[in-house]
């Protein structure tokens, strides 16, 4: 059992102030209260901690399309159901398997060092082991402007500098083209391979996977590695001193076929409004390097156990609650495509819908996208989390995550409690994305607001879409 | 050029109130004024963070006994040349080499996880993959009781607990009881193989390697393997959850016969007394994971700059200035040993000497082990340096460093100018002892205590021997 006392004390001093003024029109005292009761609960509670050491312990890394990633399904609904769900069911679909493979990469001139590297995902294998010249580029602009052919028979590498911290990530998207688009350029160059520095905020000797895009249907035909920043930094020196750099290089990586994944899908059913769908969720498949713990076991547990606290109230609020652990979402968001495309015909039914997958540091931020009128709820909510030392930021900002996209493109409204996102680019995506970087009361922290903000949305009238 | 402008302001300060007050017996108002002048032109230098640079980039992880460490060698007789020292040599000796080889290790039941480990100094290699059962132990106290045979066809695995920091790096050495002995116990137990839980204070998933001790005349003669913390902490709870565990493994660790190694002596010949020499230096070998910038590039860059510094005074001090570049410290103390034996007849003309090998965070303590009456010197030398935060510590303080070990048992003084040692095992040991985990202005502060103090002791007429 938990007590975070300062902000539990916070808490009771809401529900106090609450009883000075009148009713609001969107949100009643006693919807109020229950919230409140929901935090203090929330932030008592051990359930999410246990949910998320459960998944990275007992499932360990489960890569979208892997058979960990059936058994993590397997947990997802064995969960479902011992935490009292209405309705627990797998929807299964189809996806490419890719998978990494053994890789070898290392300086070879001017001396023999190993370099800590990792397959970027999509990326194909080098058949046989690759020792040839490096041709260094400052940045993905530098990259950009290489001629065609240019590169023949070498390997190319494109450097670039650590992300910066940030609260919001922002930089993060930038900084990813050269780990999204590189390729492109690499082959227009006819280059052997590609070596990307990785994209992080750390200097942690790890280098960071991550899918890359397709060029129209086309994946990149080459390996393509992402090395750790030291080994960047390593390669940039070397290169200043005006050393000729060569490297070894043997990935295995590839595309294998097609498989079964699938997205779980707990439901705690509504009381008046069954029909109409509160959707909150995480993505249960991870990267294969780490155990997934902060990408997105922490999304998994917090909404988890956010509508596990809710279902322990004595009636079901009028709408549905329903968290999805989508399946393969690192590998090009495929169960969330598959859930729009499954739910097409219902999708005019989902109030609402937010992720939870950046993370498991505090909340400091709600935001939405919804009517003007509802706007006014989203409002009401941000005062009755603001114990937890959360604001409100903007009423008109898209976005519910990444597997939220798909709903978003058909008019699912959105809103985001946002999370402080300064640390997470130095896990995730790497080998460190492990348990032991999630601190059990931060964690505790987002529980309680997704658990107030959820409750409070689904016991409304208020209509959302815009 | 780098100024710390609050350091620099200290010693210029110190300068000016020596100058109110009438010279001690043991350090005049003179040598006082060069020793500030040689702390602000080490504050403002970038000399240091350049050595460690160059050490790093241009030669990279440097084993003892590789052809690595032969090419620092070279690299540092051209740098001692290059720094204008008086004398430059190698002093060879031969070794015992052991190689790393290929490691593979990974949980095997319940279900396939890749776990990261790295063999540890003196292991045997494997011969074959090892697939079998896992026996926990909670601690080296746990398995020390294990009975002959107990343990026939399986891998112990031996837990334990992160390492609490601390300044001072106490803790170390009873928790590295498990990667020193521990073997010794699995083989009375007759296990196929021992896994380690690395011995680091940090979190990441790097497993710190470092040589286990022989049992009288014989190595491990099974694979022993450490493995990060959070993999430990993995390992752990799922034994704590009642899971059997399995692992597969495959090491090609082993020794490989006798191969070259040396320490590089760099000499400023004293101007009254060149017999009698003051010792600074650090080992110039790393672990073959990282590049070994923390363990020991700081230490080499620290003492070989603070020398170089001196030597741009108009005048040598009295006494000769040697720095020692040790050749294989981490895999036995090796250089260090063959240094007194090839000294042997000349110790005793040895004045005091210090190693710096504990990282490159600021230095906090100066102590010392010298007779009563120079304890009087090297307490004048704390308050000299005392403008850069360091304090005077204990006067019968044992230990000069790792490498001292073999003059302290010759009865050679020594004094340590202790460093803050907070987050050395976080680094120490694994791929993540990289260039850029030092802080150029911490490591300038090394160089200015190291400089004013080896001057002020090479100048003097004082004693130290007990």
């Amino acid at each position: 059992m938990r007590l975070t006392k300062r902000l539990a004390v916070g808490v009771a001093l809401s529900i106090f102030s609450y009883q000075l003024f009148a009713d609001t029109s969107v949100v009643s005292d006693e919807q109020k209260a229950t919230a409140a009761q929901l935090m203090e609960s929330a932030l008592e509670s051990d359930l999410g901690f246990d949910i998320v050491e459960s998944l990275t312990t007992e499932i360990g890394p489960r890569l979208g399309g892997s058979e960990a990633e059936k058994r993590a399904r397997d947990w997802g609904v064995k969960l479902g159901k011992k935490l009292g769900f209405d309705k627990v069911s797998i929807e299964e679909f189809t996806m490419p398997f890719w998978d990494r493979g053994h890789l070898h990469i290392s300086l070879n001139t001017p001396y023999q060092q190993a370099l800590y590297g990792t397959a970027l995902g999509g990326a194909a294998p080098s058949e046989k082991s690759i020792q040839t010249e490096v041709v260094y580029f400052r940045d993905i602009h530098a990259l950009s402007e290489v001629k065609p052919g240019e590169l023949a028979g070498k390997i190319a590498f494109v450097d670039g500098d650590l992300l910066v911290k940030s609260q919001t990530g922002a930089g993060y998207g930038q900084a990813n083209q050269r780990r999204r688009k590189g390729w492109q350029y690499a082959e227009r160059g006819n280059a052997r391979a590609l070596v990307v520095r990785s994209v992080g905020s750390d200097s942690r000797r790890f280098p960071h996977t991550g899918m890359m895009s397709k060029d129209g249907d086309k994946w990149a035909s080459i390996p393509v590695i992402a090395i750790s920043n030291p080994d960047a930094d390593h390669l940039r020196r070397l290169h200043n001193l005006g050393k000729p750099l060569s490297l070894t290089l043997h990935s295995e990586s590839k595309w294998k076929g097609d498989v079964s994944s699938g997205n779980v899908i707990l439901d705690l059913v509504g009381s008046e409004k069954p029909e109409e769908i509160v959707l909150i969720g995480g993505h249960l498949d991870s990267w294969d390097l780490g155990t997934g713990a902060v990408d997105d076991g922490a999304g998994i547990a917090i909404t988890t156990a956010a509508a596990a606290l809710i279902s322990k109230l004595p009636k079901r609020p009028k709408r549905t609650i329903r968290v999805v652990m989508f399946g393969a979402e690192e590998v090009g968001l495929l169960g969330a495509f598959a859930y729009a495309k499954q739910h097409e015909d219902n999708l005019h039914n989902h109030v609402v819908a937010t992720e939870s997958d950046f993370g498991a540091q505090t909340i400091w931020q709600l935001v939405s996208n919804v009517n003007p009128e509802a706007t006014l709820l989203i409002d009401e909510i941000a005062k009755v989390i603001s114990p937890l030392g959360i604001v409100r930021g903007g009423s008109d900002v898209p976005g519910g995550g990444p597997d939220i996209i798909p709903l978003v493109e058909q008019g699912v409204p959105t809103i985001r409690l946002n999370q402080n996102g300064r640390d997470y680019f130095d896990l995730h995506h790497t080998p460190d994305d492990t348990l032991d970087k999630i601190d059990p009361d931060e964690l505790a922290q987002n529980i309680a607001a997704y658990a107030a903000t959820i409750y409070l949305i689904a016991d409304s009238d208020v209509v959302l879409k815009k």
